[in-house]
């Protein structure tokens, strides 16, 4: 078997093009037949044909009222002057609503507008509350019973007469429509107790791969867990399909083989995931070739290029890459359209805004590229901010806001450029989303999951591009909030210098969050035996170290130059991490022997600490943004929540005596 | 027992107020808590507590690419014209993508970059396809073979270092968070197989009513189907609630308290329907007082007033009124809010649009009023149009649109009136819907089925206000298309004169759809024997008109001009319908004896029909709108669609030899 190193990369509207020419060539791409369901079971089904109403609702001729049904001809000439009595019983019968109208009857009067009266007995005003109970358990048959009225009845008032509602025959739900709580209550209203709906749309995802393993296995190295099918799953069932996931199937093409044939008689469409790509145990392209045909190999997508169209025994068979944002993606272009067609429904368009892009972003040419992104909205402008992206990289999605497209052609979208955003959560979330920039804090995670519990309505939306990031960001109105910690050298102060400098027309205030501990990260039991930055000059020692612009970069630099090390002779200078946690992960795993961060990320993985400073980090925001809703409920968290107080003392190497204070307000 | 005939009538913002202070009070408006579940199954599920990764992902270094594990260091000088060769096997070990990168190797070289040579052999270049597995198939282990780079690696190239997606320990979803697709890849990526999700709020739906009965029922006269149950269970499922619908309860107050509390055992929140109104045999009030408290009887709202928010034994037990659209909107009012409470999710505000109201709406002052209305796009102007008012008619919500609120001060609203609309259907849909108004006939409903069966994305809404009001509809801009068979009595021609007279300056397209029978209608066998429009004025025959402005109805004024009949001497004249079902109706109920309609709706009713005129059915529309996508599809569907003919005629009564022809243009 040949391992193909290259793919095709056919243009994604061409790919699109040719795959759903090809689905309505084959005839797969029409609606699924109907079957029966009860209609109390059918909410979110689709009908498969039009339902007409089998009786009319109401079905008899009934009172809209509590009253009394009347024949309208004998309530001629009532008036205030010249009362008119009709007997209970024979000229006026007592209905309460939703009673059917004796034969005959073809008006009802409101029994606020008549009065009981007794022959031989003074009058009772029905308005005293009891007179009617009363009358019906104190009268005798020989005691005659009048309704006293003062207007006359005009034909059929307050009467529901038949078919108001629905007329039999009647169209209740047109075909292809997607069945709501109210259209239950109408067909059966119209006389259904079932209902033809389509069968949902059966996708079979197979899960492949030797170093694949149920999630909860005892994991090994090597061991990759296997999610995707879970993702894949969930989307089918949010589209209306029903997903059905098969055992993995381990990198052998005789076993894959064996799977397909089995999958495409067991669903409409079969999902293949991984092997798409080219590698030597990717089989999927072959598999299908030798069941099938393999349409296309290949689109000119980023991430999701490796993505396999094709066809076995009449069924639609997809390879879709290994990697969780290729899989999102590719499944997403090409099956949804599909699951969509086979329910006769149209699929809703994401809603789309466009947004102002906060950073450049570079693009590969020849490849229409997907960029997660969050968005914020910062005074009236919406703000599109970069997400990683990694193919690899599941949590960009999990935090994504929404996707924007880069055209094949362009070699990237520069800073401050107007974006159209597909978005994955709602305007109102994103608009009830306080977008911190700056500075990372493990505090701020901490903070965000505390707004969310107590005010369930706001998020806390925070990116790591360092302290100087953050005020920048704060100057070009992309964020309400940046958390900082930049410490004037000459002044001792932190951070008031440089707002100061660099937002000098903003009126902002700056608030205490935490002090906090920064010191050196090495493995638990210091095996190097670091002790403090003079020690990155060895040969032995790898360090890791933050971007240009974080707080952390400037203490570090700050010691460099004290110690009169030549950042030349430090061994890892170069690599840059964005936050704490990625200077601990990197100790961790042996990428860099020591790196600069804080306290809390050396608990967080078990790593031992060299403290070298005590520093304060604060929260910046612009004094305009106070009034906000959002912003007056995370200061309250920040000034009053005991809860959040304590679990941050509980991550460790916090000083929380002026968390809330506010250090300077211009 | 007493019966109240007057409810209180407490402003909604301030029954709504006391409610959620009530519910405030009790503390159940905080979240329930957390059961645990699988993560597989936890979709549309929200989390119980912040998640955090118990586990890296990847949890070791794995290769990002297929190609070769490299120690960095020892790629140092290779370049195109010093290419170095590493040993495979001991300085180069072949990794696929996500195989673990071996102890001691720090960086991945892409096997498009190498060349694989053999010692005592001609190079064989990789790229020709097979030679990487015939390497593997034919190398002996004395053979020695090396992969030859001409470029140095960079440390931890191409390599996903550990905790790339996600590091262990960090946040993965927050408290409150509903649980999506790709959260379930990353519960399961950061470790976890079960997750604490909230536990569903179960809302107890009791529905009490002797008169109430299952559907599916044998029916006699005064049975009402119980369907409000199912509307509600609906919206509750929609809500993220778990349902709990009781059997039905006769009308006995003693029943009725055995089963409030049962229910307040079962579920966090009990709502009666309905009994909730002040009729003899509305118990739900005394039965919830008799247990625990009313908290309010009676909201100044329509539909809805009756309302009943109570409390028993540490429960919110509601009586909700029994009128399908009553039961809708005073649950969502007063349930929604505290479902979403209970799950500490924030309810999704239903997107409103901003429309141009197309007739008055009277309201009366001291209740705030909820107007059903359907909502069209026409041009650049969002359309409202109000539909059925009665608390009664759920096809009302059935084909609404959204809603309007007229405030409880006002007396309405003026025509032309700009008004905010809540949706009930996305803004996509909306703008996806051709709006028709005018005359109405029956093949109209039939081609608003077929296009939506053969274009699912578009949709065709019918409002029925007589062929005069459906050309002023065009002339205002309100409608796509209207519906005309106006009969210009000079020329004996349908339609033409008309346009040219109400609008002069557009430019219009007049298609036929269909000719049309027209006679009176009445009871099979015709037992009153009425052939013709000179038995109206007999005593014993009640007719029923269309209102002014109707095609039908000039055609019945014609008529009777032409005998010389005096309207007043018609009874039944003065009442109106608004479409020929309205009619057939009224026939087959016996509240008229006879109507003037088209052949299909009597045969839809099985009624006798004694033909009386052949006229034309057409469609105007103005050209501007001929370019627009959905108006294409509906043409395309009157012109050419084979099974909307054979529907057409299988209605019966018409005339489809000009289906699609133009009959004028401007």
């Amino acid at each position: 078997m040949s391992r193909d190193i290259y793919l095709e990369s056919t243009p994604l509207d061409e790919a699109l093009r040719k795959w759903l020419e090809k689905l309505e060539f084959e005839g797969v791409s029409k609606p699924l037949p109907g079957e029966t369901v009860r209609v109390i079971d059918s909410l979110g089904r689709v009908t498969a044909g039009a339902v007409i109403a089998k009786i009319s609702s109401p079905f008899y001729h009934s009172s809209a009222m509590d009253g009394y049904a009347v024949k309208f001809p004998e309530t001629f000439g009532a008036s205030e002057r010249t009362p008119k009595r009709l007997s209970i019983g024979a000229q006026a019968l007592p209905v309460d609503t939703g009673d059917p109208i004796p034969d005959g009857f073809n008006a009802v009067i409101m029994i606020e507008d008549v009065q009981i009266r007794k022959s031989q007995q003074s009058p009772v005003d029905s308005r005293s509350g009891d007179s009617q109970d009363a009358a019906q358990t104190t009268s005798s048959m020989q005691e005659a019973e009048y309704i006293e009225i003062i207007a006359p009845a005009t034909p059929w008032q307050h009467v529901r007469v038949i078919g108001e509602d629905i007329v039999a025959t009647e169209l209740i739900v047109p075909e292809n429509h997607v069945i709501r709580p109210v259209d239950i209550g109408a067909l059966l209203a119209g006389g259904h107790t079932e209902v033809q709906v389509r069968v949902r749309p059966r996708i079979v995802i197979v899960p492949t791969g030797t170093e694949i393993v149920e999630p909860g296995s005892h994991l090994k190295k090597g061991d990759i867990i296997e999610y995707n099918s879970r993702i894949l799953s969930g989307l089918v069932t949010e589209w209306g399909g029903d997903p059905v996931r098969f055992g993995i199937v381990p990198d052998n093409l005789e076993e894959l083989k064996k799977s397909i044939l089995h999958a495409v008689d067991a669903g409409d469409i079969v999902v293949i995931n991984a092997g798409s790509s080219a590698g030597s145990e990717d089989y999927t392209a072959a598999a299908i070739r030798e069941l099938g045909e393999v349409i296309l190999h290949g689109v000119g997508i980023k991430p999701g290029k490796p993505v396999i169209l094709g066809w076995v025994r009449g069924k639609p068979v997809l390879g879709i890459p290994g990697y969780p944002v290729s899989a999102y993606i590719t499944f997403t272009l090409f099956v949804r359209p599909l699951i969509y067609k086979l329910q006769g429904i149209e699929f809703k368009e994401p809603d789309t805004l466009k947004a102002m892009i906060s950073r450049q972003v570079a693009s590969t040419p020849g490849q229409e590229e997907f960029v997660r992104i969050k968005v914020g909205k910062v005074g009236d402008q919406y703000i599109a901010t970069p997400i990683s992206r990694g193919a690899g990289v599941l949590m960009s999605l999990v935090r994504a806001d929404g996707f924007i497209r880069i055209p094949a052609m362009s070699e990237g979208i520069g800073s401050g450029t107007e974006v159209q955003v597909e978005l994955l959560r709602s305007k109102n979330d994103i608009e009830n989303t306080i977008v911190c920039i700056g500075s990372h804090d493990n505090a701020l995670d901490l903070l965000a999951n505390i707004l969310k519990k107590r005010y369930p309505k706001f998020s806390l939306s925070s990116a790591h591009v360092g302290s100087m990031g953050g005020l920048v960001a704060l100057k070009r109105g992309e964020a309400h909030i940046a958390g900082t910690h930049l410490l004037d050298e000459e002044t001792g102060e932190y951070n008031v210098a440089f707002i100061q400098r660099l937002l000098p027309d903003r009126k902002i205030l700056l608030m205490n969050l935490v002090y906090r501990e920064q010191g050196l990260l090495v493995l638990k039991g210091n095996p190097k035996n670091i002790w403090g930055f003079q020690d990155l000059t060895r040969n032995d020692v790898i360090f890791v170290n933050r971007q240009a612009g974080a707080g952390t970069r400037l203490l570090t630099d700050k010691f460099l130059r004290e110690l009169g090390i030549n950042p030349n002779g430090v061994k890892g200078y170069e690599r840059e991490e964005y936050t704490h946690m990625g200077v601990a992960s990197a100790v961790l795993t042996g990428v860099a022997d020591t790196g600069l961060a804080i306290l809390a990320s050396a608990r967080a993985l078990n790593l031992d600490f060299i403290p070298v400073a005590k520093e304060r980090y604060d929260l910046a925001m612009p004094q305009e943004y106070l009034d906000n809703e959002m912003i007056r409920c995370l200061l309250a968290v920040i000034r009053e929540d005991r809860e959040f107080k304590e679990i941050v003392m509980e991550l460790g190497g916090y000083d929380i005596s002026d968390m809330g204070t506010v250090i300077y307000k211009n």
